[in-house]
């Protein structure tokens, strides 16, 4: 039977990987996560290769400090620290998506603020923190590719569902991986909404109360479900 | 005849759900919806999944105060509210459609005022009136998921074609389903004008005379044709 | 041979259809015409349909006055009065395309003058007028669907290669139908290009020699066939 | 050996037409090409025509003055003078790219500097020159389409991987083809995300420092492995 949520984990993630590539969330960089079935001290992940060409047979197992369990020789993405870290920090979070989206690089090289403007935003949360590498790591590749980095982004995520790299991208996480993904995916369109609203006037953003009521209805199984058969339907018209 | 009736206005709902989506009007949320052709009573609606995979089987029939006729265990959209209080409150609408257009976003949460700015925006109408939630219901989950709700989006639709709601979306209505479908299509292209030509100095709008005079002309059976039979070629071409 | 040289030109008519099409120029509405091969009274153009599904059948011949040479009930375009009277003021013009690229509408809507930005840009002139129907006609459907129309539209296009239709469109003519293809795509470009430069300061245009000699270079037969190769391509690959 | 090296990169050089032509870089005109694998005075560039549509037995041998080795009639591009003169003048690059790609545009008609704005825009360099055909050559057809042009341009380029074109477009370079793709394909992307955060306050560009440390990164061989495998599998879904 572990056999069996393992095989369906692996195969929703291969999913996971598709619908962000058709969605733009994810290009030839990022990368997105799994926390494992049975183990939640490990995770799950694709070896190193883009999201639009991952398979079942490229997904791998990690420990949480970002060691392989059985690598078999295969190259693994330098940036996995971020999701290790993250499910240390958060044993709520059961995914976690790594992106450079680029309607939310705006946000991270300059003061603007994103915040949830139409409803569908809401599900990113009502304060989403930006990180800096800078802050605590000088100049660097810019990478998240060790554990003290991965703590030092994990820290700024805290308690929310979204955090911004300065300079760089974005994370998300979610309860389940549908969620994280829903999350990732709005998070772009609510920022893209943001800057083409900005030009016209003060803008009117949801209400806290708003955010919250929504983003709880949208994060349900139902509205999941509806998003993921949505995503699936494009993804296999693009013959990913 | 009256089953042929209802079988071809099945086919021509489930084309227009495929069009509204090929036509990026309706994402994975957004709904269609048509009279029924031979009691005005009911209307035909899909179950709730996403308009780009509606088939004939999932077009179902709904009392106008939302109740479905024959559920058969379907779950049907939480926001069917909208489609049949605009169906009681205008017996010339046949047709009505509910979308979160990318390019209609900004004129729900700032101040600009959505007026028709190229020919084809014409069939939007003169005025586009505004509805917000928050005026009558406060902090919800933004979504128009019962009757009283329902009524008053209505009211603020008037005897409109189009009405925007803040934070949220729009809906079109239309005398029949491709004229409904014609003015989601052309007022979401018509807000992406006015938004591309406003950073440029005062903008000229179209004239009363000519917002109507254009409206009527777009609006008759030989134009709606060939833009009908324009979307279907491009939703076959996209395999859908 | 005359019948070679009019099913020579049917087929390139087509190619012209499916291309403005794939390149987003024209879309439900707009058309693109041919001055007949052998007679240059006469002009080839659609029956009344979006160019993304014309084929050969529904290439028809057309007097300069819009009489349809042999219509067997077809219906044809209402503004095929575009075509004929700049078939008629123009000798030297063997091709002419009405359209409304979304780039050029806020230049149709606004003070912005549309001046050749970029190399590419040269194609459709160093002037582009633009014309208003409600100069002479007042509030009329905005359509150009009479002789008297045409007339003053062909007029406010004169000389030149391209005009804008104030609130709505534009229409490019060229010396042969590639170089109208040419014109129309690269004015649509190069309108975007202003567009996107303005909010960042002054722009340099070409200059007026700059602009002459690059036009007469793209112009020429080489470019034209390397363009048309590419469209050609582009078109087979999205199956039209 | 040398045949299996030649056909090697004769193969590499066709992809990268197709991955130009499928990311947007490359439309109908703009070029790659690669210096001969075991003859530094050589170069491999396509006989002229799009980069879409290139096939293996569209490639041909140039000297690095432009003069093609075996001709056989085929039609050469007119400004393959870029391509030689860099080549002579940097023996350190070993592929070239000239483009239009939109997003530059701007940065090359306005006084707007092009900086890297997120990590991936680091692979084209802290610093793009700009150089103008005006100021040595005064109105011309635009194109560099003899051998002065191109030594002119290539002084501009100097020892950086990119140069703008004033009115016209951009050259790339790099130490092999993968890595001159690469850095074509980011600096149209962070073109783009400049245009996009201007509007929105001061923005913050990458430090030197991790300009240098992170073009390093990204330009090195497992990251240009990752990108070449997802632009392949781009180009094969659209059919390239």
């Amino acid at each position: 039977m572990n056999d069996d949520l393992v095989a369906h984990a692996t195969r929703e993630l291969v999913l996971a990987n598709r619908i962000l590539a058709r969605e733009d969330v994810i290009d030839d960089f990022g990368h997105v996560s799994l926390r494992h079935p049975t183990n939640p001290d490990r995770y799950l992940l694709s070896r190193s290769r883009s999201p639009v060409a991952v398979t079942s047979d490229d997904i791998m197992e990690f420990e949480l400090d970002g060691t392989p369990v059985d690598q078999r020789g295969r190259r693994v993405y330098s940036e996995r620290a971020i999701h290790g870290t993250i499910y240390m920090a958060r044993p709520d979070v059961r995914a976690v998506i790594h992106h450079h989206a680029r309607a939310i690089i705006p946000f991270t090289v300059t003061k603007l603020v994103l915040k949830p403007v139409f409803h569908m935003g809401s599900v990113m949360g009502a304060t989403v923190p930006v990180w800096d590498s800078q802050d605590e790591f000088g100049d660097t590749n810019m990478l998240v590719d060790d554990l003290p980095r991965g703590h030092s982004l994990a820290r700024a995520l805290g308690p929310h569902r979204s955090v911004l790299l300065a300079r760089h991208g974005a994370c998300n996480v979610g309860h389940n991986l549908r969620a994280a993904v829903f999350t990732a995916v709005y998070m772009k369109d609510n920022a893209a909404m943001v800057l083409a609203s900005l030009p016209h006037g003060p803008v009117s953003y949801l209400t806290p109360g708003e955010t919250e009521k929504t983003a709880a209805m949208l994060l349900s199984d139902m509205p999941l479900a509806r998003a993921w058969d949505y995503w699936l339907t494009r993804a296999n018209f693009a013959g990913l």
